[in-house]
Formats: structure tokens, sequence, C-alpha cells
């Protein structure tokens, strides 16, 4: 048996990931960010190849990831996630905090900064380790589920994300 | 500002990953579970190299991952969760099925059967991707979350988890 719906019984968050592109914020969005050790503590990243964030990255060898919450404003997931940074200011008006030197989402509940450690390819997505230096929850809002986001902001899945089924969604 | 409070921000799933040990089956809880790439269908997850099933793993070269629900019975986290597989048949209660000659916890939702591709070492935990070689939603039931698990469940962080926070929780 293999019916590509077992995939949506996983759950993820929604997230923004970001970095500089030559002093300029970019990012994208990304719901495949997961904390891989806690001491020390390290994080995981999958990022499309084909998203001009990517570059930026491992250019940078530092990415902010900001969690977006329940409330946060669906503009947000509309700038970073259904176009490319290569030719758009994504954070032209979306407000940013800089923290730990990079560019951080204001309208999120958490962010966490990590220094790239390992990049693993795979055949469509790289994963980027990163150790974190820097964390904090911003405020007490409750953090966006994938799960949530379809089923209430009725969002799509953009077709770079490692969750997109081209059966389904297609 | 270093607060591991804001990993409690990034969400998962709950899930139990099996595997043989040399035709018994064994397997430890995970939340660290992500579909990685959907062409080809590759699935990530982050195992304790503390933890038996590791090894079994690496020996058996195939891993299950089973979805739990919000209403699988808490003791299926307590077999599998906060005890060794190395002394303890953790199946013994546990019923179970094959699937892609894997075994399945059946109080579940889903289940993603894979073929180990390729073993990354962090610090602590191995990530093992794996070739999805069969997946099936196999009833409604709404996927556990991670938040869910801590809220409603009211469960525990394994000393071996990667969300494991030794200042909070120990």
């Amino acid at each position: 048996m293999m019916d590509p719906k077992a995939f949506r019984a996983l759950s993820y968050g929604v997230y923004v990931v970001s970095t500089w592109d030559n002093g300029r914020p970019t990012g994208c969005t990304a719901n495949c960010a997961a904390q891989v050790t806690a001491q020390p503590a390290v994080m995981m990243i999958g990022i499309n190849r084909d998203n001009y964030t990517n570059r930026c990255i491992a250019d940078c060898g530092h990415f902010a990831v900001s969690v977006l919450a329940e409330d946060t404003d669906p503009a947000v997931i509309g700038s970073f996630g259904f176009r490319s940074g290569k030719n758009t200011d994504k954070f032209a008006d979306i407000p940013y905090d800089i923290r730990n030197a990079l560019p951080i989402v204001k309208d999120s509940c958490a962010y966490i900064v990590c220094r790239v450690t390992q990049a693993i390819d795979t055949a469509t997505h790289t994963l980027f380790l990163g150790e974190v230096i820097g964390a904090e929850m911003t405020n007490e809002r409750r953090p966006m589920t994938y799960a949530y986001y379809h089923e209430v902001v009725k969002g799509r899945t953009a077709k770079n994300a490692p969750t997109y089924i081209a059966e389904v969604d297609g």
C-alpha cells in the first residue's frame, strides 16, 4: 500500500526561515523544522534547492526560524510562501527585528537563530543543521500547526514544500 | 538571548518508530519525524544513539513510523517511551500488524514504512533518512500533536528526546 495521504498525518508547525541576501533580508515559509539534539542545541530545516533562500542560507552561513502563531496575519504566509525572493523584497511590507544579527518576523511567537554546521543534500531539498546561537519565546500566542493552517487558514501547499503532493493538490 | 523554552514553540507529532531486533519487534517513541522530499518520498527520523532501537534500525536497514492518534491508549506511549527495548519486549502487550514486512502499532491512525538510505550522526542523535516503501492512512482519527500530548495527555518528555530540556523538565 502506498497512499501519499498518509503523509498528511505527520504534524508540523508553520515557520518563516530567514537569512541575509547580501545585506537584504529574505526568507521563505517552511514546515520542516525540528530540534534534533538538545546538548548542544541543534536545529534542522529542510529547504528546496529551487528556493532562492537556499543559496542565501549557504552564502550567509546562518538562518533564523520565526515561529508563526495561529493569529499571525495570513499576509505573512502570502508574502513568504508563494513567490521567489530573487526578484522580490519579501520583507518590504513585513515588519522585522534583528536578533543575533538575523532578521526575525515580528508577527510571530518565538524565534530560533542558528549557525549552519552541516548541509546534507537530498534529491530535491537541502537539510541544513544549525547550532542554536539565540532563541526566545517572544509572547504567549499559540504556535500555528500545519494542520491548523490547512483547516482554519485554508492555506494552499507551496509547490516547493516537501509535503507537496502532486496527486492531491496539483 | 538564549531561552530553551522557545523550542517548545516548535510543533511535532507523536510517533512510535519500530523495526526488528533479530526477528523480535521493537521500537521507541519519537517526535522528530518529517517528510523531507516528495519526489522521491523520503522521511527523516531522529533517534538518540543511546536508544536500543537506534542500533536495531541500523542493523535491520528499515524502520516504520506509526502515527499515534489523540485517543491512542496512553499505555502505548508508556510502553515505548520510558524503558529500553534491550531487556524488554515492548510489543508484548501492544497489538501490532505487519505491513511492508515491518511491525506497525495497531492503535494508530497512519503508518509509513521506510528503507534506510542515509544515516547522519550528530552529537547525540542519528538522523536516519529513508525512502518510503509503504504508507497508509488506516483510519480518520486525529493525529496526536506533541502539544496535545503535553496539554491533554500530560506526558513527560523522555530524557533521550531531542526536545528534552534539563533546566525545565529535569
